[in-house]
């Protein structure tokens, strides 16, 4: 079972100027692949940010994902930010300077070769793009915060994160939270491997409550699952078997 | 000029059950009282990461503010993550125990008195809602997880954080970031008190590059925006003056 965080670098965000596209699109990425999502991070443009939030994530989780920063002006500090947290310096990686020279061409302005550094040791990741590669540094990849370009780049190397499915079961109750609570206590402690939610709604037509069961073992979901639709009775409105996400 | 963090404490973010509404209206509610949002962490239903996440950000920044994780089920462990990370306990509060028997009368359960359950030392905010008040404790305050909840009770007591308004300008302009960067650079180093962020976009009809120019002095922000309206002449397709948020 692989982890994950989220670090979305951006002032823009913070302050409402873009609405977050990037981390809601990797949610259900990650989900899908298996991989457990244990973090999201917004932080400012800030070096010091940067470095502090991508190292200590890089430290706890087996892969961490950036948003944002990369690019040739002066707002665009996450590779000098990751250098700094890793105690390395950002340096000019020829393979993507060819590549950049190459697409600019005659019109090349020396700002836009910013766009090939980065912090020293890191990886090219090539996904099915040979062209463009991501960067990663240790367990760290790069990616733009440009919501179309930040997708592509990220489906191009998924198949590599690919780790074990978890099962879902959900059950709609319709009762309090406070009428059902002790019935959840004594099923959650019969199933140490399987998390269970309690969500209260309060605008949906036919339900209070939605509780979902989750885990990567199947037969632990599968029994969960039928203990609450059992202990709950009638207050159970509707239920969907657990399925692999 | 006050800053703060948002806190969202949920498995049921990170694993996309419910797309994150909260931190998104938060985001233009602290814009609009001149708050400075420096930092969105979202985090699972997990004691120690609640603990040490909300006292971080608590030393850190002015006001904290925490979404989810307070109700009368097993996973709702919001209020001990936060009694644990600041060296409490967890005690039942006698004034929201009043409401809480009030309100549920006849029809109580023993799990709904958890709603008056706070770490010991929390205060007691209301704003104009005069029965159910905002938990705090020291500068963090403590937001149930359901959207319309959240905002409710937001809105209810938003006036204590109104801090000095910010003055935004922004500048659409027709050229690859690279060829501007110089530009910027100059701009950014003649203006220290303003942010500017420079965000490519690639679906836009009639601009290549939003520019923005933030800040709390108002004669700072429109000297900025003359310079690169000037500077960066007829690649700029228009801009927005400077207004307050």
């Amino acid at each position: 079972m692989a982890t994950a965080a989220i670090v979305i670098i951006g002032d823009e965000i913070l302050s409402g100027k873009f609405a977050e596209e990037n981390a809601a699109f990797l949610i259900g990425e990650l989900r899908t692949l298996g991989v457990d999502l244990k973090r999201i991070v917004v932080i400012p443009d800030e070096l010091d940010d940067i470095a502090a939030t991508v190292t200590e994530a890089s430290a706890r989780f087996d892969h961490v994902f950036t948003s944002g920063g990369v690019g040739p002006t002066h707002d665009d500090l996450t590779m000098a930010g990751i250098a700094r947290g890793f105690g390395t310096t950002v340096v000019r990686q020829p393979e993507l300077e060819a590549r950049v020279r190459g697409y600019w061409g005659a019109k090349l302005d020396e700002a836009n070769l910013r766009l090939a550094d980065v912090p020293a040791g890191a990886e090219l990741v090539y996904g099915k793009d040979q062209v463009w590669p991501v960067v990663a540094y240790r367990n760290v990849y790069i990616l733009p915060g440009v919501p179309s370009l930040f997708r592509r780049k990220f489906v191009d190397i998924r198949d590599r994160f690919r780790s074990e499915p978890v099962t879902v079961a959900r059950v709609y109750v319709d009762a309090d939270e406070g009428q059902i609570a002790a019935v959840l206590d004594a099923v959650v402690a019969a199933h140490a491997s399987v998390k269970i939610g309690s969500y209260p709604r309060f605008s949906e037509k036919d339900f209070r409550v939605l509780l979902t069961l989750e885990g990567r073992d199947a037969d632990a979901v599968a029994s969960a699952h039928a203990q609450l639709v059992e202990r709950l009775g009638a207050r159970v409105v509707r239920h969907e078997a657990p399925a692999s996400t």
